[in-house]
């Protein structure tokens, strides 16, 4: 029972790093565990003269991947080069040769799915990738193996520790979008180049991924529409606040009746009274409801190196250990995507109007509403010296009526600018 | 690829009756996740003529057990009779012809898991138990899979519905216990008999599981100290409130560096930005703290019919499924439980003492505490016209120095009465 496993990592950044320590460290514990020797064997960088950690030995690293991915000394290929290629490539030659692939590449899984999936199943090995959403938060494993038998009906989750930090800091200490993010980026959770995370395309690439397991259809990134959370202001939750919300940027994958799934990414008004409305800072959550499981939530560490490697050790002992016992996983069985148009999605609203401080322009704003079929909840409205505001907290409607009013409301003459449009869960 | 896979279910109450209800509609979509046949063949139940959903064909009763375990037209046994006997010897004859058992039974596996996981093991099956401790809440699997490889420091969990129904009952409306407890029988969230929910018996058992994998020892649920709420009374809340405090009731097991382990149930003060703080009414939640993942919680309804079904059903289709592959989940390695003894064991404490009125008494009582080592975080003086009382909220100290204290105290002439001593989490 004493079999070897030899590990080959592609990419050696921060991440790498504290992986291929641990995996070194953790050799005699896993060995008990286990009954296999986990050996870290081989390492491909781009740059084998950059100064490394000095439990890594040079011996270990090489600047050609096909010694990890095609090498018959290696049994098993973490990946954390990211980047959809090379790393799409190498890892269908590893996974083609009957390497199992443990990787933490959200972009790769989010967009290659099918095909990787394909490759592993015909090699008869495994390709996990919990470390590739939410980290150590353990989602993946609960929607592929706990939950894979019960018809999930939502997905809703917290999944950008950078966005989370951000409107965090905005809704505790009052700060504005551009200092929030500035002391994001100072204290290191925001990356200087944070476009991704602010725009949501990071958060589309985890959700695509979450929502293939829970609803078994293959869904990629490009499905997923995705809103940025620049728009947010410090009075917008302020206003939010005094009605018992708070404001999240929220991921959201819904299964409706008829067999479609909706994919989006939105800042969100969340009910104080909601566990994810809890959710601070950069920790991560991930609510799920289905109609025997109730609501369930996982909460967590969504990135970070430690909170990665956590997710890659477990997959990479599942993986030698499925391939020590010549098993594998269970390919998730995915049919093909069916998307509900964007239009049909239900959601209620907070509106944000500057109008002109005269009779008459609750009455033309709220026929507007009206005729589009919205209808409101409560209506508020702020003199300031400087403006006149009305907020509305509409009931929920389809995004095509709410588009459809907002249109014919920055037509009318008492209406001086839509401010915000947000979402209310 | 369409291999039939006939379930025998042992005991048919609520639980079992949703359960296998489920598993009948359920044919064509697990079906077409796992390309197997899952039939539910056989049900044995105590009383073959009590009446029964009519979705359940009267010939698949038996009253003979071994119609379920022993016989060759079962392949797979799903177990929920409670109780440890006659549910083990049963079980034990399941595993031992080559069935993959998934039980419910959290008393079974937290006193006979070390003999059914060696049968299992040496038959080369299948012995999940996800719906043993917390039903849907994904735990079991979370610790036996995903955070398997990573050395574990602390699991805190609200494990037991029915206790954290009635101390929210008691915070959010400052009910009185007796009150809380009947108003929960009322509603259904307690059994008319909840002895075992109340004295920490059920989150004893359950936590015992959870400590098990978590930690890789044999715990049983006699390992389990276990303290119940009936003390908690609503004035602590109104006292823990104005602190920052909730009081829940906790399951702790924690690791400790020397190797040892700590298992504990009681009534905890637990600040109120803890994400446990938030947890209402029946729900339930395990935080898990290991030296990668960080801070992790997993939260959802930890009892019920559907909520324990979901379970099950994951399960289910796991042990079908590598059947057919003829492979098995790893058995956790457990090395013999070592316990700390729980005079070492730390915590902060809330006490109230009932004292007499009179300069003296307030330095008595401190200098008792400073004798053994318990150091005062802060004190509170309550005058009423009835009574004098003292509140204490402690730095943390061992158990052994809180006990002596304590029986000292008690000892003082100034001292009246020593109303409570609650933990601080």
């Amino acid at each position: 029972m004493s079999r070897r496993v030899r590990v080959g990592l592609l990419g050696c950044g921060n991440i790498g790093t504290t992986f291929a320590l641990t995996v070194r460290e953790s050799s005699e514990r896993l060995a008990a565990l286990t009954g296999l020797q986990i050996e870290l064997t081989r390492i491909a960088v781009r740059d084998k003269d950059k100064p490394r950690d000095r439990g890594l030995p040079a011996e270990l690293f090489t600047t050609d991947p096909d010694d990890v991915v095609a090498a018959d000394d290696i049994d098993v290929v973490v990946e954390l080069m990211g980047g959809i290629e090379p790393a799409g490539e190498l890892l269908l030659v590893a996974l083609g040769k009957g390497k199992p692939v443990v990787s933490a590449n959200k972009e790769l899984v989010a967009n290659r799915a099918p095909e990787l999936y394909r490759t592993a199943d015909e090699a008869g090995v495994d390709l996990l990738f919990e470390a590739a959403a939410v980290a150590a938060v353990p989602v993946v494993r609960t929607l592929r193996e706990s939950l894979r038998a019960e018809p999930l009906r939502r997905l809703v989750g917290i999944i950008n520790g950078t966005t989370n930090y951000i409107l965090s800091a905005m809704s505790e200490r009052g700060l504005e979008y551009g200092a929030a993010l500035a002391e994001a980026q100072q204290l290191g959770y925001a990356e200087p180049d944070s476009d991704a995370d602010i725009s949501g395309k990071d958060a589309a690439s985890k959700l695509a991924i979450l929502a293939s397991l829970a609803f078994g259809m293959h869904l990629s990134a490009a499905d997923v529409l995705a809103e940025g959370i620049e728009s947010v202001d410090a009075e917008d939750f302020v206003i939010a606040k005094r009605y018992g919300f708070e404001i999240k940027a929220l991921a959201v994958a819904e299964s409706w009746p008829e067999g479609s799934t909706s994919l989006e990414v939105f800042p969100s008004l969340v009910a104080e009274q909601h566990p994810l409305a809890k959710v601070r800072g950069s920790y991560n959550a991930v609510a799920i409801t289905g109609a025997l499981c109730g609501e369930l939530m996982v909460y967590g560490a969504g990135a970070g190196r430690e909170a990665t490697t956590s997710a890659l050790l477990g997959d990479l002992v599942d993986a030698a250990d499925n391939l020590a016992r010549g098993t594998h996983r269970r390919v998730p069985v995915h049919r093909p995507a069916r998307l509900r148009p964007r239009d049909e999605v239900d959601c209620a609203f907070y509106l944000k109007l500057r109008v002109l401080d005269e009779p008459g322009t609750l009455s033309a704003v709220s026929s507007v509403l009206g005729r589009h079929g919205v209808s409101i909840r409560f209506v508020e409205q702020e003199n300031s010296e400087r403006q006149t505001e009305l907020v509305f907290f509409t009931h929920p409607t389809t995004l095509r009526d709410m588009d459809a009013a907002r249109a014919e409301l920055v037509q009318l003459p008492e209406v001086l600018e839509l401010i915000r449009a947000l979402r209310v869960l």
